[in-house]
């Protein structure tokens, strides 16, 4: 399937478009697609184990109110088939391949988290497939994480009900309950829903993400051939991956701007919802 | 005169707005105001030497489309009667005196390079009155300035036509031709111009910033004392207060957003003016 079947797609939301698929190179993807068949379609690159559901649908419905918006599994993930690779190399490419078989010959690229580290590597080395790319709540190669520390001790917190409150949000109480109406939002979709990830996708992924921050790039190679207009976002106090990051990926990168988020986490997107979609929109439609 | 008159302003714009003055303290102060009379007015301080017509109109006219936007010369600067003091906080009550002259009770201040470093007191200083702040170009009590050696420099070179060509772009072809473009907008107004500052304004106006770069506040007295919403915008390249002031700024602030933007220096806020037109409306507005 290379059609987009665009009047499908208007109006419906992240919580109830259908599951599509498409299938090639041995894999069979699965993706929604949602929003008008407006100008460059914006394809969203997920976090470590994370599937479709795991996007906030504040931000995608939002963002797909005048452009197309496409979140999918990558190999591996969720329901779509292949394997899960144990380096953003490989995840990248399997990416590409997802967007090929779509028949898109320009997108705009949304990479949260490792998702990012995608991001980076597709803009890097596919000039002419992408047009602009945020990079959200990531690191470049080589980067600042604290990754295995902070997941160990946000996964001994029992009295969490959902790991992505110690993890994606601040302890202030303002950060928490904003943590608590993302998981509303996000868990809204009961029928239909992703699958959820095991250790044959967070074990690749976990390896591959020490790997890319474990791997220096002193002469940042990857970010240097980054050409595209780049939109750089962090929370203040991401504990995994810190702003430092983001600000250190704003000063090499040659057309970059840099957006950080008060009082927030990994998931300053999901938090400061309305604002990031303000900062995307006049981002991509400048 | 405390009535805002708010009908005659609507609808014009810097150019072409008539010259105002409001009485008390001694001391006549120019102002213009614009826009419609609608929620918090915003008030915005000028840079070292500036006086009102230095103001950007691609900026000022696009914020005041949705609200009221007032400039203004501080004590001494331009058609403004007083002495110009040598310390921000005689400059910062000056402009407190004015606003309350206007009959404002609450406002939003943007304050750029000198004029941030008023804004960051006044907001610490009288948090019933500042509603919220935005910081551009500019630097915390005690924070990095290389301003005497760029400013040796920039008028050293005799061949740039305007010194806010070197001072406030890159030397970019992309970041020269957004100064040209600048300049070329900021001199439209020919008739009743405001009067260019001399060494009566600058002198004290050298003085002062330099005193406040060089008294150090490790305990960020200042900015702590700061409750207000911010907004903190930075060029990547400003050479005479850089962007590493824009992000420590960010760190210490309780409730700041960080905007850089890409190859721009201290005018960042006049060459991606389109840009910060929508980040300041965003920020404004939420």
């Amino acid at each position: 399937m290379t059609e987009l079947n665009a009047a499908a797609c208007e109006g419906t939301t992240l919580e109830t478009a259908p599951t599509r698929y498409v299938e090639g190179g041995g894999i069979r993807f699965a993706y929604r697609r949602l929003g008008p068949s407006n100008g460059t379609p914006l394809v969203l690159l997920q976090h470590f184990s994370g599937n479709i559901d795991a996007w906030d649908p504040a931000v995608v419905n939002a963002l797909a109110a005048d452009r197309t918006v496409i979140v999918f599994d990558n190999a591996g993930v969720g329901r779509s088939t292949g394997q899960t690779p144990d380096n953003v190399a490989a995840m990248a490419d399997d990416a590409v391949t997802f967007i090929n078989l779509l028949g898109l010959s320009e997108v705009d690229l949304l990479g949260f988290s490792l998702g990012g580290f995608l991001a980076q590597l597709i803009a890097a080395r596919h000039g002419r497939l992408v047009r602009k790319v945020i990079l959200v709540g990531t690191a470049p190669q080589g980067g600042e994480e604290h990754l295995m520390a902070v997941l160990q001790e946000a996964f001994a917190d029992k009295q969490a009900p959902d790991v992505r409150l110690p993890l994606f949000f601040t302890p202030s109480s303002v950060s928490q309950a904003a943590g608590q109406a993302f998981l509303k939002r996000a868990k809204a979709r009961t029928e239909d829903r992703d699958t959820d990830s095991g250790s044959d996708v967070t074990n690749p992924q976990a390896k591959a993400l020490i790997t890319w921050c474990a791997t220096p790039d002193p002469e940042h190679a990857t970010l240097r051939a980054i050409t595209q207009p780049a939109l750089v976002v962090s929370g203040s106090n991401d504990t995994m991956l810190p702003a430092e990051n983001a600000y250190a990926m704003f000063k090499v990168l040659s057309d970059a701007q840099l957006v950080l988020y008060p009082d927030s986490g990994h998931g300053a997107l999901f938090q400061h919802h309305a604002l990031f979609v303000s900062h995307v929109r006049t981002f991509l439609d400048a």
